[in-house]
């Protein structure tokens, strides 16, 4: 196909053109990503996910700037995918990208993507993951995949990443804490940004306090600790567990973001060495396996039943004659139920 | 069944078992709903979602305790499902019901109820779908269902509600904005809480723009106005759209909470005189149906493809020799694949 060799050419309006085709959920898009897939697997995902206002763009603008001209490295190819689950709307998406544009324009190592819902959860995710592999195969080496918010399907979308970063802030309330219990589990590296703002101190014990709830045998590294920048030169191989440091940055100022990055090569290296690597990459895969088989299940029992089956089964839980667990099963034994 | 009979007759020991069963996907609560749904549709099922911070558990508890003690009006027995889908952890809900249990605790009136994750967010809104119904057919005339975050999750879960509450407050930043606009769209009521702090007018402002984007053909109501109260009282039954009021509140003292309860009234009324409740029940129902079926697919799927062809297909697809698309095809064919 045309449009494979493109997109493997490193041909910018064929990957914007393969993406809309991986959004829409076009068969053209479907069989280029099947051809792809080969090309795969050479990519860094990284994913940055936390609560609304933790300045999760900002960081990803510097994460991309980093990695565009690291101290002493070579310049990498940076694709950045923003998902925003909350909403059909585009509009805060759109507006994230406007605000990118400034800083990350006219470099042609960077592509910047917008993904927002249409319709089911798992369908955004879906069409994530496919550009995620689309942005692989066209030989993008860092990936960021940036969620809006925090809720469950922020923590669907993480599951794209190797490494996921959960970005919090000093000083908000107790509401966000009850989330950041939840969303500490799929960290792997821990984000304190807005570091220059007061209680600083505070938040990073509250995230060393829940980081030990959940690795109880043992320490939590404190964010001046240089276990993890050990683990980036290797020093670290023999290690069977990986304790998510704490790293504070500025974003705004471009603070800690070297750091950061040496935080997450330590991780790419820790996955390495500890053979982690491949079970992560099969993971990924088998969750983006069962989003898949989950709309292809519904899409093939919907062409099964007939529409007047589905209204009639409808009218009578409406009508409370059965109950939509019973309607489930009548709907699957090939008949609409008791109406 | 005696569970069943003990549910119907107020017995609250038999509806926490209930819950119990229905969050853990037990048989028996399954035949306990089944027998149960005909005696659902008389309760109000209002939704209560909104970005972290905005202090949606204190408006929740503020309106139980108006419903237990409406000025001129029957006390109402109200129910509370508290969900969190960001996590397995129950922390953070079990955190909010201590809070609760010190104006709420003692009521005989009010029962409360936290759900949280367990694995897939379709379980979780199946599971809540599920409890509410429980709460339904025991009789409580008001079910406030409370979502901790406001992502793709939250909206799956205000799907089971008639009315649903949006709240924002003063103050957030442009991140949330960007949240706000797609959640904006499953707003029944917009609430304006911490309205005693700076910036409130602005908030007012920005929300009515947005609503304007969503009605571009209609005024938007202002808080101070009488529309909705007008509606409460069934003036505006011939009104063949609702535009979501604004209503500003200050929780934590109490204030606007009555306003706001005729608001939830009025959009009750507007419900029932359009014609539209019938159509809400069928949405909710169908939302219902569609959650347990897509279940029942990925179980009936498991129990057919054989562990040993699906750990083949993901190796395959970790060693590139077929994407994930062709796995699905593969699993859904009864083979596990290329490798």
């Amino acid at each position: 196909m045309d449009l494979v060799r493109s997109v493997l050419s490193g041909d910018r309006l064929a990957l914007a053109r393969l993406l809309s085709q991986v959004e829409s959920g076009d068969q053209a898009g479907v069989e280029a990503l099947n051809a792809l897939f080969p090309h795969t697997g050479g990519g860094q995902l990284i994913g940055v996910t936390g609560a609304p206002g933790t300045g999760k763009s900002s960081l990803v603008n510097q994460l991309a700037l980093h990695y565009r001209q690291p101290p002493g490295g070579e310049p990498r190819r940076v694709a950045i995918l923003a998902v925003d689950p909350s909403s059909p709307f585009t509009g805060g998406a759109v507006l994230g990208d406007r605000i990118r544009m400034r800083e990350l324009s006219g470099d042609e190592g960077v592509f910047i993507r917008s993904m927002a819902s249409r319709g089911s959860l798992g369908g955004l995710a879906a069409a994530s993951a496919g550009a995620v592999q689309a942005f692989d195969a066209a030989g993008y080496d860092i990936i960021l995949i940036e969620t809006v918010g925090s809720g469950q399907s922020e923590v669907e979308i993480a599951k794209l990443a190797h490494t996921t970063l959960v970005v919090d802030v000093p000083g908000l309330g107790d509401d966000v804490q009850a989330i950041k219990a939840g969303i500490l589990e799929i960290a792997d590296i821990l984000v304190l940004n807005k570091a220059d703002r007061p209680g600083v101190e505070s938040a990073e014990r509250a995230l060393q306090g829940m980081l030990k709830l959940g690795h109880p045998t043992k320490r939590v590294m404190h964010h001046g600790r240089t276990e993890d920048v050990a683990a980036a030169k290797g020093e670290q191989a023999a290690a069977d567990e990986w304790i998510p440091p704490i790293r504070r940055t500025v974003a705004t100022e471009g603070k800690g973001i070297v750091e950061l990055a040496m935080s997450i090569e330590g991780h790419r290296q820790f996955l390495e060495s500890s053979g982690e690597w491949r079970g992560r990459e099969r993971a990924r895969l088998q969750n983006e396996v069962e989003l898949l088989l989950q709309g292809e299940l519904m899409s093939a029992w919907r062409s099964r039943v007939s529409p007047a089956q589905y209204e009639a089964a409808l009218d009578a839980l409406v009508e409370r004659k059965q109950s939509p667990r019973q309607a489930v099963a009548a709907l699957l034994n090939g008949h609409g139920g008791k109406a």
